[in-house]
């Protein structure tokens, strides 16, 4: 039985912060900044070509940008300059992010105005600012997990979410404003259109088989062999059939879960082995640090929980050491992906790194 | 009756060669270049997550990328060096695309391979190496616009394509791998993931209306005011209400067309003026040339043609002048858009642009 020891606090607006420890520490750290209001929801439009919606969030125009170490907000609060984490140290924290595209219903609003509610957190993995994910020890990785399944229970629990999602977003080259490593949990109001339509896809599948479309695409890697990066008891990474990026992984627990809520105990300790080999051969590839986008995919809190299945999306737009692969007229404005690398090609390349 | 001339030779591989002149020039330049084999189509694949369609066209990767003026494909053939264009001047030019993502069906290739069916075509705006669509005189616009009603009607003939997808990429920061001004034609052996979304959206709209999406629309906008950029007799320039991107312009012609084929020749005649006032004012806000991919929104060749209206949507990543909007992870992973930018604030900005 893996421990972690959770430690909720405030912070100096009220947000909430939540340290993950995998040792009895005690967390009583003060956030001593002066008080500042809070910035209220955004609102919500309707596109209504698409019948979609997009989160008008204004007040997020000024937030931090890249800022030079030494004013990292992310790094544990030093005596002369206060972060957002209190102490002077920590594992994992959690707290709420200080311009969120989602959260809480306000009253200060017109009633006409269509609120972007949700919650929007920020999950620093660690209180060294250099770093990625893939660099954590197992144990480190674990405590990230157990804070992602804490976090998804916790928030799926809030009656305006309709859906929660993890991700983490790494290198300027996808438009990181903070180099400290850290991911982020944004909850939205509606299911969104990816997860839409993969519900929809999953659903007639699991209808027409009786089995989650995740399990079919599993046991359909295994049978092929030829996009398949590395599998451990309870987890299996593969190149998709019709990736779409340069590089794509999925990672997927072996045996159907929804979401973390779900996830067993024997395949959350399974998972840091998988995410460390996958990511070390990612940055392998070109032996440099990869940019990419790693998303969660969740079944939503109230539906679909039968038929759409958890697992881990890692796309990067790098195609070579010099050259991006750049969403432009058709990816953009079409949706239509053209892909130069062929998902058998790139699965050999990251088989063949050298760990 | 604006004249355009369209003068059809061929390539040395055997691709086709459009010139588009205002005046009656003779085209006659024969491409003496090497002959060379085609490259045969991709295979197509279907993303099973979400039942669309990944072209893979693994001969693209090699495409010229940046080359400089003197080794530019798109200018004119000089004495010692052959270009895409084997005449030494030219108004407008279109031929079909080197590393085409979607081709001509092919009998070489295995017969379970789902090709890539369709064509691929670049639309040369100038002779010039400098410059782009937006800095073209009225005249030379029209000839653009020609090139885009003819290839339009022409390739929407093709048993094989479903879709005419008529953009410009500008801007290396949106992956342009060349810099002379151009846009391409792609077309499609399917409806697009945003064409179905749009269609199905539309019809719905026209069944309860009576009223094609885009008239609506524009009613709105015109009643609304704020977000309307510039307006014309026949075309409208605004700000769409969710708008998705820190610049994001919306240009529709006043009386419902499905496409560039049934664009009257008045409307098609009054395009220039706009067209330029609108790409003015983009570059204009920051002072820098604007970043954008211009999508041509065209009703399919065969399916919706009395409720999806021509509108040409230009977008732009840049939010600040030494800032760009990323699609990270939840415009990426899951489709859902956070603006920071108020639609409204962002239409004043183009309309206090001094011209």
């Amino acid at each position: 039985m893996t421990f972690v020891k959770r430690t909720e606090l405030q912070m100096f607006d009220g947000r909430q912060i939540f340290y993950y420890d995998s040792t009895p520490v005690d967390r009583t750290a003060i956030d001593a900044r002066p008080f500042e209001p809070r910035p209220l929801p955004g609102d919500m439009r309707e596109d209504v070509l698409t019948g979609e919606w997009v989160a008008m969030a204004s007040h997020r125009q000024g937030r931090a940008f890249l800022p030079p170490k030494e004013f990292c907000p992310l790094c544990p609060t030093k005596s002369d300059f206060g972060t957002e984490v209190a102490d002077n140290n920590f594992e994992v924290v959690v707290f709420e992010n200080r311009s969120p595209s989602f959260s809480a219903p306000s009253d200060q609003l017109p009633p006409e105005t269509i609120q972007t509610l949700g919650r929007c957190e920020v999950v620093a993995f660690s209180d060294h600012h250099e770093g990625s994910f893939g660099s954590l020890d197992f144990a480190h990785m674990r405590t990230v997990l157990a804070a992602w399944i804490d976090r998804t229970r916790e928030i799926s629990k809030l009656p305006y979410v309709e859906q929660v999602f993890v991700f983490e977003n790494r290198g300027e080259e996808v438009g990181v404003t903070l180099n400290h490593p850290h991911g982020q949990i944004y909850s939205y109001p509606f299911i969104t259109p990816r997860t839409s339509k993969m519900l929809q896809v999953a659903q007639a599948h699991f209808d027409k088989t009786g089995v989650p479309l995740i399990t079919s695409i599993i046991d359909r890697e295994i049978n092929d062999q030829v996009r398949v990066i590395t599998q451990n008891e309870y987890w299996i990474a593969y190149v998709p059939y019709a990736a779409r990026y340069p590089f794509e992984i999925h990672v997927a627990p072996k045996v159907f879960v929804p979401d973390f809520a779900e996830l067993s105990e024997v395949a959350a300790d399974a998972f840091p082995e998988i995410a460390k080999e996958v990511l070390l051969r990612l940055d392998g590839v070109f032996g440099i640090p990869m940019a990419y986008i790693a998303a969660w995919h969740q079944a939503p809190v109230r539906k679909g929980r039968d038929v759409l299945g958890l697992h881990w999306q890692i796309t990067s737009v790098r195609r070579a050491p010099g050259k991006l692969k750049y969403l432009a007229g058709s990816e953009s404005a079409m949706g239509v992906f053209i892909m130069d690398v062929k998902p058998e090609a790139s699965a050999q390349q990251l088989r063949d790194v050298q760990l």
